[in-house]
């Protein structure tokens, strides 16, 4: 144990080392906090006649200037001591008095009405619902119940409970992430309320999943996530000491140059992953960190690692408010203040200490060596199996609580604007402090940190660098569209020009066209994993959901650049149609078309059905019936008029309409001739001379001279009996790529309709 | 923590009061055990003079006999007393001096050669590689390195070390999962060599995961366990009475009606369910019981109540043997002996209260409050890490081992045969004895427990009672099939008998025929779970694997009979197909036929493709290729010479050409008539005047009167032009019932392939 411990105290000196050597931002603050811009003192600006904008502005001013003389010279005799002592130590040093950040939470209630859960795939959005008529009431379930305590800077808050007993909603309302008017209760910031968009600034969220892109490296993804969250005006070094000191704050340096990994590839451990995961979104270190479970699924070194980390970022001068399932003995230790749920109530708060107290009063003593959360969780669950439920304990709880003051500190000296504004200039809050600096209007905080086309070129970036590192998914797309194009091609071998060689032409390019939309299918996971990513990050503004609505396309087409030369290689010139080169590149252009409409389509799924299977089995069923619709099964004219609509809305149709134009839009090639027109009746089993006889009579009768050489049906009269009349080939190609833009659009509209995360 | 002993020594009760209620076959035993027949002196037959066979014969007699008296009449006064007994003091009661089972390990040796793992697809199946050649040297490692221990009836055994440790390594060495050429080192049970056949009879291994069907409760999870694990000569009472005592000693009585759940239905907790899978295992009551990790994914309530079952089943008089990852404070107080792993070397052997003393003398005491084996995890994990590694504590271990007897206690008094056979006539083992009963030769303990027809008729029984309490996926299936039926008929409705109608028809053939194998493809995830339950009940010869085939293939054949009824009712008539009544049922039966194939295709994949996404990509592109083979898309004398072999490999090709003929061999219905053969050619925009002439002209030129209303082309015309001339409709019915039956025999096949699960 002890070893550990020297380990990661290590590790804390040597962060806080390379803070001070890189000179990032908030030690460049910490240096000049004596300097007349940077140090507001205490009790200046408490009336509220300044706007958070002004704040964040005079902050701003001052963090720059300190920019700048940091720019000139460091301060080598400052250094020398900062690496002599632990960081922890040295927050202490800087905050005498310190500005201490109090979240006061008071009968926090908040209780929903069961819904009946027939339905597989019906969510959970009848917000409009009449409140509390009397059948609902009776279904009305209370997930929090009068919920009251108090989080405080440099400590880890932890939220404990069995599955179901609220833990998630406590930290959820804890982060607004709580429609406010379903909310009972109140909740404060260094007693004054707190708004939900000055949280969104402070504040950070950390899920319980890791989402994250597998082949970029810790100190990429750390990187790509300072580009979306901290501010342009920031300078790329700076980010990049931001970077480099969280690394060493999550003790991720051995790891930093380690890819993620998936199942697939070797990357990270688990609990490497959750300190990437929790270092995404304190890349601006916010003043305000929640964490649902963030020790779930981890050994217990690992999660023992974790909750190290957090206390690290505690004591850095934030708020940690986290739940945990069942602690270790050593987590236990490190947390600070417990919060004990049973079903929405509180049954236990204070410090770890005071349980064995508490539980020796309520008459269950813990025995020796037994974890004390393992013991209260199990005498919880015991209790709740009793048809009184946990209801003495909570009494005995609130007994022994006695309505304790607001906050049993003194009200803190400091207003909460100025204690932000003094935590910003002591470094923390990287984002907020410089958004501040370059935009004087307060609404400004509530903005993305980059204009557009520096998000889409980030995004572009990220997402570009996963993918190559993942040729194989290429290789995988390329291998399929070539065995295709090779059996296409092998069996539709140089076609001729004759009635049944038409119709095999017609079977080629259903088949073809076919092909680029199936190979598109393919892809769907990969867009499933990547928009959970994405979902994510836009909860908290990372970027503008439009931006990667674009990167997403940008991205994905030069791939579909070299399937679709592949494709045509493959199966042109093999099969032998018509139209030379000039007829070859426009095939290129409508397969490339195809490719793109057909991964806009998927795309647009991937932003509706997110079960994979499901959306799997959508896209091949819409897929089919966009086949059997195309014209090919049966043509236009012969379609009944109640079905014409879903005719003109197959994807499918327009590049087979184009390709056989492509093919027979010639009025002087010629596909029947003579003596063939009898191929497909009983007459061709004549004699050739019967028929050339035949052909002469017919000939007679009508007028015209009929020979065996004379052509019966030019390409154009194919595409007349195919009903293919309405568009050109370009009028084709043109609608096809109209649809790959608006599967786009109709992407980015599932994007907003989508990720509203609130609960109602 | 007291009451929740307090609850389970109560279950315990319970427990043992509903075995002596029931009356089972162990407790049977246990009234008679001092019959002349039932009761073996020690020492007898220690000769090894008679066979196993002979001796659970003997047993068995005991057994016949005591369920014959118990028949009789139950003895009320011993019921009562037993009711007042906990189960423990009753088997310490019982069992003065019992026979007591010491499972001894010595030196156990493990290496691999370590493979590159490249391919994503590639098994591990390189056993006839070249031994240790200059290059492979370099890459063996060691997951076992001279690990010596024992373990003891009545006790629990535990393996614990970080993951990669060998852990699961050592306990399938130790139930004989690993080829024994491989293994160095003797294993050892009361002094004997344990073969293979025997260990398989005496012992059971709980795997990991939990694989069961969803929808059945506990107890018929249970029930069916007992059915194929439990000989045929057990009464079907006593197999009832088996469960419900093994109900209550996993303390699932609470639980028993519940069904086991899925993502969707609700069912049993986490906890239950790896009860219940533990159950299964331990149905027969084995003396050797080998858990791999039954507490991982667990909370931790959850897993110290499994392990607390645990407890329960070695004081039964069973050596349990499991791995471990971290146990928590109370666990730990459950386990009797412990093995630390790191890197496939000892670090700590024996009691957990000997860890402090063990600590203290290396050097690092553990810290008061400190889980033990956390600490110990930790610094393994810290001595890891460093370039000596463990060495040290593995050297120092060794020391204070210092070759400590082969076996602390005494040899044992009984050999091992006479062991085993007291422990039977104590009531363990409910299979091997009564299976030795039915008969003599000792090659019986290999063979399965049920002939092969009540295997099928259990396993079909399974499978169904599952399937119709899931009606929803067959809803599903349902409404896939009548949606596509739906668009068919409407997109097809009443084709005329002109050439185009006849085009339509051909591809309204293709499109319907692929459409049954499509709807298969849907069953994929279902019939992979399943697969996965198979192949743990095989692994233990729960039946044969015939057996499941056929029962699988009995189950999933009715849906099919409804889907097929269902899609020729929505298209024959709808769409106008030929035929009448005949042709209507001919139709239902092709379509069936259809069914069947397609479900036999996807269920052999599923026994070769076991990643899910991977077999539906597989299967939808292969029936894409069937179908581009099948003759609609290029009829068969079209087809270049070197795709024929894929032609008559596809299965659309015969259910395609089956309804061909249905609609088409008729050679007096007529499809083109007089002027509609100029349908598709240009002389179809004439008057119908001059077509008449140009018929006129052509008849004399041919010496036929032809007309308006001479037919052309007649079904037999049409079905010639297509090249489906080889097999008759009926041929081609049969066909397609063969490819079912193929594709189940090689699903069959795949499954002795695929289930060989010994380590090499």
């Amino acid at each position: 144990m002890t070893r550990f411990v020297d380990k990661i105290s290590v590790l804390d000196r040597r962060a806080s080392a390379m803070e001070e050597a890189e000179g990032i931002a908030r030690d460049g603050l910490r240096m000049h906090r004596s300097s007349p811009a940077g140090a507001i003192p205490p009790g200046q600006g408490t009336g509220g006649s300044i706007t958070l904008g002004q704040l964040f502005k005079r902050v701003g001013d001052a963090h720059n200037g300190g920019g700048e003389e940091e720019g000139v010279g460091g301060n080598d005799s400052l250094m020398n001591h900062v690496l002599e002592v632990d960081a922890f130590e040295q927050y202490h040093l800087d905050s005498r008095p310190p500005p201490p950040f109090v979240l006061t939470f008071t009968d926090l209630t908040y209780s929903v009405k069961r819904q009946q859960r027939m339905s597989l795939f019906r969510k959970n959005r009848l917000a409009s619902d009449p409140p509390e008529t009397e059948a609902a009431l009776g279904r009305t379930k209370t997930l929090l119940n009068s919920i009251s305590g108090e989080a405080r800077e440099g400590e880890i808050f932890a939220v404990l409970g069995a599955s179901g007993s609220g833990k998630s909603t406590l930290i959820d309302a804890l982060a607004n992430r709580i429609a406010r008017e379903s909310l009972q209760g109140s909740i404060t910031l260094n007693g004054e309320k707190l708004e939900g968009r000055l949280l969104k600034v402070i504040s950070a969220y950390v899920m319980q999943d890791d989402l994250l892109y597998p082949m970029l490296t810790v100190e990429e993804t750390l990187m790509f996530s300072a580009e979306f969250r901290l501010p342009r005006s920031l300078s790329a070094s700076k980010k990049k000491s931001r970077v480099q000191a969280l690394i060493d704050q999550l003790g991720l340096r051995a790891a930093a140059k380690t890819i993620i990994g998936d199942e697939i590839h070797r990357g990270v451990s688990g609990g490497e992953r959750r300190r990437v995961s929790i270092g995404m979104d304190i890349i601006h270190d916010p003043i305000v960190l929640f964490l649902d479970e963030p020790t779930s699924g981890l050994d217990s070194t690992s999660a023992f690692m974790v909750v190290k980390v957090l206390q690290r970022i505690a004591h850095s001068g934030s708020i940690v408010i986290m739940s945990v399932h069942q602690p270790s003995y050593r987590i236990l230790r490190l947390l600070d203040r417990l919060l004990f749920l049973s079903r929405g109530q509180t049954v236990y708060s204070g410090p770890p200490d005071g349980l064995h107290s508490f539980f020796a009063d309520f008459g269950h003593s813990i025995p020796d060596g037994e974890n004390p959360t393992e013991f209260a969780l199990d005498l919880i669950r015991e209790l709740e199996g009793t048809p009184a439920g946990a209801t003495a304990l909570v009494q005995f709880n609130n007994s022994r609580q006695s309505r304790p003051a607001q906050s049993v500190a003194a009200k803190p000296a400091l207003s909460l604007k100025d204690a932000i504004s003094v935590s910003i200039s002591r470094g923390k809050l990287v984002s907020g402090a410089t958004e501040g600096a370059t935009s004087s209007s307060s609404s400004s905080v509530q903005k993305h940190a980059n204009p557009f086309w520096i998000e889409m070129g980030v995004l572009t970036k990220r997402s570009w660098t996963n993918t190559k590192r993942m040729p194989e998914l290429f290789a995988i797309r390329l291998a399929a569209v070539l065995l295709t194009g090779f059996i296409l091609a092998t069996i539709f071998w140089r076609l001729d020009n004759s009635p049944k060689g038409v119709q095999e032409r017609l079977g080629f390019f259903a088949i073809a066209m076919s092909t680029m939309f199936y190979t598109c299918a393919d892809a769907l996971p990969v867009f499933l994993q990547e928009r959970n990513i994405f979902m994510r990050e836009t909860a908290y503004n990372a970027y503008r959901r439009s931006s990667y609505v674009l990167s997403n396309a940008i991205v994905s087409f030069p791939p579909l650049v070299l399937l679709s030369i592949a494709f045509a290689l493959t199966t042109y010139f093999a099969v032998g149609l018509a139209g030379g080169i000039q007829g070859f590149i426009f095939f290129i252009l409508i397969v490339l078309a195809a490719f793109w409409a057909g991964s806009g389509f998927v795309t647009f799924l991937s932003g509706v059905v997110t079960h994979i299977l499901l959306g799997y089995t959508v896209v091949v069923a819409l897929l089919a019936y966009f086949l059997l619709f195309s014209g090919f099964f049966i043509n236009r004219d012969r379609i009944h008029d109640y079905w014409l609509w879903f005719h003109y809305m197959s994807l499918v149709k327009y590049p087979y309409e184009a390709v056989m134009q492509n093919e027979f839009d010639d009025p002087h090639k010629c596909f029947v001739r003579g003596v063939q027109m009898f191929d497909s009746t009983p007459l061709a089993a004549l004699p050739e001379a019967a028929k050339v006889a035949v052909l002469r009579a017919m000939g007679q009768s009508l007028g015209v001279p009929i020979t065996a050489s004379t052509c019966i049906t030019t390409g154009t009269g194919i595409l007349q009996q195919q009903s293919i009349t309405q568009l050109s080939k370009w009028d084709c190609f043109w609608v096809t790529v109209a649809w790959g833009f608006l599967f786009r659009f109709l992407f980015y509209i599932s994007l907003l309709i989508g990720s509203r995360n609130k609960r109602r």
